[in-house]
């Protein structure tokens, strides 16, 4: 087991980093203490990683996919190959329940079954490969990252004013992904071309992800925000200049109807209002080729007290009916394009993938 | 003194009353502490009235006209007749203070000013008038919220299904008003005509009032009601069948843009999606024929701590920057009509009145 002892693996961009995979541990930031507390959770089991996506210590569906991935490592542990095999099913399949609608999560774990599936001589080449696919994972996202916040600058810089605010619901920072992130590292690209650009921030009911981490990251990466609740986002547009609206997607239906936290459907009404363009940005893993369309999408339903508290603070009694989707569906006609590390797409170009 | 102190004037319905005045003293619910806790504030002079209004212990546009125009009684202590009047215009100049958005405020003391400010035989006399006054503007309030509630369940009751869903903002019940309420009454009339319908309460962030008075109120009258967050409302309006929305005003312009709780005018945006009809409940005296367009209106700027916060729980950081309105506009081409005491009028009828 020398060799997954010895590997170091990390997710982000400087000190923004959901997980790192070192001394035989996934260490995973623990995203529902931030921005009071930084906690991190020392992961040695495929069960441990797959609680912490479930309670959302690690969130953000690029994230999950690289947790998901980096926890498959934990199943290692086993001299023959059989038992490597059986646990890597096991973990597997654990792992998969997670989690209903990001389908990066799939994706990663679908790349990983590539290694520990077939045949192979021996443990150890097995481990080898399973190592490879799930550092390939975390690698080609951070890669995709950086490559989609360019074209997403290059794309999106002419549809701005100097001094546009740049909008954007839940987080999709540095800790969202393996790398510097999604639609906030496009926002972070384009207030680096125009630095009198700011970054409005939802503060995404209800587990306030724009409050707690987008304000906070990008604070931390030296992007202007202002902090304002969900319901103020189509009057924040009638008093003020947003240029673009950039969100990032949990599933994109091949047709472009798109699986995003819940509030994406209401800003993008507010959106198409206004006349502001709203684009969605994502790794291409994002994309299900599978799923004709939003109505296919499966929507995770989460539990009431999320709703009837704020940051642990009760709003309503505990005996209040909820409905708490976690994530609604934005029809692709209200979305102006989907930015990633291949370019700037259209809803037609995304069945060509 | 002795008519102050035995005069006994209540708001609202059954146990749900904002405020009451008996034995000299203006007792006020404070709804900040709801739903946990029922604690009353008992105020004895117009400062600490001004103050219950400003800190949003009462709430909610015709209960603070009430609160106010009960609160001028306070300034009644005084034998002389000049000083009587020296003490009302001092109250009405400080109470006129407290909020600037509810044009019934204004109203109320509007009303009371001219029983005091006009020539009096003597105190007594001056008195009586003012108390007249204030009385007469409870119970208008009271009468117009049943008149507005019979007329809208009326009106709506062609609209929807024998199941629809009636989806609301803030609250607007009876702790909201002097009587039983403005689109909380509408919803109430609409359900007890058909029972198989049920209430949707937008939470209403920051200060929660969906979640914490308008869910609450619900319970306690017997409405079923399904309580999600703002963002949700949109998705909510695309998985299921709404058959009307209803919210209240704080202030409608002559041409019908209409001032109420942020979060109304993206409500408005996804009913308009969705071919959901908006009405607004309120009670003429939320019509400010002075005011041509919601373009005039004054929008109150709240402390960025209620967006960083609820109840002592932070979501942000305290150095985020919060854009905070405590209302939003709705331009009046999405309303589909104004549910008053008087009938449910269209926008250009709001002119002739």
């Amino acid at each position: 087991m020398n060799s997954i002892q010895s590997l170091h693996i990390e997710a982000g961009i400087r000190a923004l980093r959901a997980f790192v995979f070192e001394e035989g541990v996934l260490r995973i930031l623990d995203q529902r203490a931030l921005p009071g507390r930084t906690t991190w959770l020392s992961c040695s089991s495929v069960e441990e990683v797959a609680q912490a996506i479930e309670c959302l210590a690690v969130r953000g569906a690029p994230a999950i996919g690289g947790a998901a991935a980096l926890g498959m490592l934990l199943a290692l542990d086993a001299e023959h190959i059989d038992d490597v095999k059986s646990r890597c099913a096991a973990a597997d399949e654990r792992l998969r329940k997670t989690r209903p609608t990001a389908v990066n999560l799939f994706v990663a774990l679908d790349r990983v079954r590539a290694a520990w599936l077939p045949p192979a001589a021996d443990a150890a080449s097995l481990r080898a490969r399973v190592v490879a696919a799930a550092r390939g994972y975390v690698e080609d996202d951070r890669s995709a990252c950086d490559a989609l916040a360019a074209h997403g600058r290059d794309a999106l810089n002419a549809l701005i004013d100097d001094d546009s605010a740049l909008m954007t619901i839940c987080h999709t920072g540095a800790l969202a992904t393996c790398g510097g992130g999604t639609a906030l590292h496009v926002l972070g690209a384009l207030h680096a071309a125009r630095p009198a650009t700011h970054a409005v921030a939802l503060e995404t009911r209800p587990l306030l992800q724009g409050a707690r981490l987008t304000a906070w990251e990008c604070q931390q990466r030296g992007i202007p925000v202002t902090l304002i609740t969900d319901s103020m986002a189509a009057f924040y547009m009638q008093q003020h200049k947003v240029g673009v609206a950039v969100v990032g997607a949990d599933r994109i239906a091949r047709n472009g109807d798109t699986a995003n936290k819940v509030g994406t459907f209401a800003l993008a009404l507010a959106c198409a209002h206004h006349g502001v363009p709203l684009f969605v940005a994502a790794p291409t893993t994002t994309i299900d080729v599978q799923c004709d369309s939003g109505a296919h999408i499966v929507i995770e339903q989460r539990h009431a007290d999320e709703v009837r508290a704020f940051a642990g603070s009760a709003s309503a009694t505990p005996s209040t009916p909820v409905w708490n989707p976690s994530f609604d569906v934005t029809p692709a006609h209200l979305i102006r394009g989907y930015i990633t590390e291949r370019g700037v797409l259209s809803s037609s170009m995304l069945s060509k993938l």
